[in-house]
């Protein structure tokens, strides 16, 4: 009846905004073929660029990752079918990286991009990208929740990481969101928008406080990670640095952001024989990387085996040679303390280097943050499932709508059981008796307990 | 790139809520011919009702309507400009409710309407209507403010009325909105629908407040009152009796809701030849309403001239023949009270009657008044402006964005100045000397003065 009324004229601007609520009960596509992750790009750039560091040395190793949600609170399996998530996790290995014929936007975009320098990406690794799959997976499940497992080839199963999560969360908001009314879907978008924004003004007035989206693996959905980003770009262009997720930032212009994680680590030390040489192998993620990644990479982290202790032994060239560092766990302004202490005592002033806090950000721990470390150091905030998935309060009858700890870690490497001790207690990952011998070996006597919300 | 991405499968019923965000820049058609009112059924129902009235009893009557801004803080004029004012003006007088192919469906629900009974519209007036066309008009810059005059034909330019205030509404808010950027035109809207929702969710806690939308002419926008009105009728469809906009009642299944309002007493006094003649004459109203309308349409209105006076020499068969009254200035309490004690002293039980409150409504005066009356007398709320233009608050940076006092009054009837005292001496309307003179007649001591919002 809308479209008759305004058949005579065209829409105005914002009697589209409108009209595409009042149309769209019309245009449902309920129980179609809708996958929430769409292309091999719709990942953290982390997986390429670890990837390859992966690829060049470690071919032939395997590993297994797995994912759980830590939330028991969230029934996950009561919620989300087992056909519907495997058929959409299906859908994801059918997916690739070229095209059928032979032109493959994705290849020219990763062998193209100059903005750490030209061919990062070596040949030999774009070869194999071009020809990957995503390999198969487990699918278990355990009482109200799922166990998904991915054992193979290192290389292959952790591209699956923040796809896995990325499909299991949407489904699971797509799932609370099936029984919502039209209006009061709308209203769960409106409210949603509007607390968004809220923050986005409050970073506004604190020009001082950069940051990048690492919001992809939590997200609410695809479509609105883009939408937030969208809104963010126009709001803060200044602000905002860049995203981890790959195809939001070749579609949107935007610096793609990833370096290394716990799985390099965390793998190389199971690796490594000895005490003495688990030890040392903490060091050997950034010294393999430097030798791939120029300077715009060198970010390295340090709460595997905790920060203390990391920067205890760290040698001298990760003061001098590496940009920063990232902060994922434990109290940030005791760890961003510890580094600047470690920088000063190498005779490195921090104003010139940079700390990127990621653990569990929303604008207040930003704000916090940048007036303690303000002007100390260089600061940078990667702004995750808080900016992506902040649906709290938005539809108050169903308190599932909150973002919840959805994780996907390696487990063995090479069938050796793999750790991390992290600088919080509860962001530990492995077995009780390995976590104990490893908290032996790195002296992890100073770990905080924080509980993690997202 | 968004329909690049999702080219591959269909889409999802909360991914079209979004990408229509996300598409509609594409989709602009900004500075094209978009006319607020596209239908003369886009109007209050009753004009319809009273014109019928008008049209029997006084055809050969002229009447001039003047439109004005009562709230001299909105510049009008120097918001709207006077080009595009006119163009939708000029395009609301090519309107028709027939049709070139000889099947008008506006004319076929007005004929074919049961609700208040069979054939409540005679054929003269059908078939008035049928070739009735908006007459012309005159706009003039005062200042910063328009002055719109109709003048001619009483049945004739009284049909202006709503349709005007709703084309300079909309213009007005459309221009505000012009400067807005994408995303802050999706947080406006989503803003203003967390804020109407709030309200419905309150209303649906007090299920004994029953109200109509009287929201048309001071409107947002028409795909605002559709949208609201959508929302309302999902969420409280028990509560929500109806709407004065006919084209929103036929096009939702909803009740027509209008009976008689001020231009009819002030036309019928200002008409008659004497003082004794002039007060008797606020009682033709009801008198030649009741001929031509059953009881589902009898709602009188008593504050023209004062409810005081009006319910002090009100005739016997207004308490026991009516099925209630409109309460629309003044204190509410205070003419609520007058109108229970009027009807006891008849011997009626307040019961078994109706007052509709219809003054500057919002979910705080309704649950106020619903507490003190609910139970005592029957009630219903004509809620208008803050139902379908409350944006106060939802783009700060523009304190423009809020209802303002836009009103449409008859300033004339065959050259005689028409006045309105009004239980508010701030609504009153009409020349110093005339309201003076009409004090006197109506013994009009006993007014509020109340300062309107809306």
């Amino acid at each position: 009846m809308l479209a008759c009324y305004f058949q005579v004229c065209g829409l105005g601007r914002e009697e589209v905004v409108m009209s595409a609520h009042t149309d769209f009960v019309g245009q449902q596509m309920q129980g179609g073929f809708n996958p929430p992750v769409r292309s091999l790009m719709d990942i953290d750039f982390y997986k390429f660029t670890m990837g390859q560091l992966i690829f060049k040395h470690f071919r032939d190793v395997d590993a297994t990752f797995t994912l759980i949600n830590r939330d028991k609170s969230i029934p996950l399996a009561m919620i989300v079918p087992q056909g519907e998530l495997e058929k959409y996790l299906d859908y994801a290995r059918t997916l690739s990286l070229s095209s059928s014929s032979g032109i493959s936007t994705d290849m020219a975009l990763l062998r193209g991009m100059r903005v750490y320098g030209a061919n990062m990406f070596f040949e030999e690794y774009m070869q194999f990208l071009e020809k990957f799959r995503l390999p198969s997976y487990r699918l278990r499940r355990v009482g109200d929740q799922y166990e998904l497992t991915f054992s193979g080839s290192w290389v292959e199963v952790s591209m699956w990481e923040t796809i896995a999560l990325a499909i299991i969360s949407e489904l699971f908001y797509r799932k609370l969101m099936e029984s919502l009314s039209r209006y009061e879907l709308d209203v769960l978008y409106a409210r949603a928008k509007d607390k968004v924004w809220r923050k986005l003004e409050i970073l506004a007035r604190n020009p001082d406080i950069r940051f990048a989206d690492f919001g992809q693996r939590r997200r609410h959905s695809f479509l609105w990670q883009q939408w937030v980003l969208g809104a963010c770009k126009e709001v803060l262009p200044e602000q905002l640095t860049g995203t981890s997720n790959t195809w939001m930032a070749f579609h949107h212009n935007m610096m793609p952001i990833g370096t290394n994680a716990h799985e390099l680590p965390m793998a190389l030390v199971a690796l490594a024989s000895s005490d003495e040489e688990m030890w040392a192998a903490q060091y050997e993620t950034p010294r393999l990387w430097q030798e791939m990644y120029g300077p715009g990479l060198r970010i390295f982290l340090t709460d595997t085996y905790t920060s203390k202790e990391f920067f205890r032994g760290a040698p001298e060239w990760l003061a001098h040679d590496w940009r920063g560092m990232r902060q994922d766990s434990g109290d940030p302004f005791r760890i961003a303390r510890l580094y600047i202490k470690w920088l000063q005592s190498h005779g490195v002033d921090p104003k010139t280097k940079l700390i990127i806090f990621s653990d569990g950000l929303d604008v207040e721990p930003m704000r916090k943050l940048q007036g303690e470390f303000g002007g100390k150091i260089g600061t940078s905030y990667g702004w995750g499932t808080l900016f992506t998935n902040d649906f709290i309060g938005c539809y108050p009858k169903n308190p599932y709508f909150r973002p919840f700890s959805l994780v996907c870690k390696l487990k063995d490497i090479d069938g050796i059981p793999a750790v991390k001790l992290s600088d919080n207690i509860q962001k530990a990952t492995g077995n009780e008796s390995e976590i104990a011998r490893y908290i032996k070996i790195f002296n992890a006597d100073d770990r905080d307990s924080i509980r993690p919300d997202v």
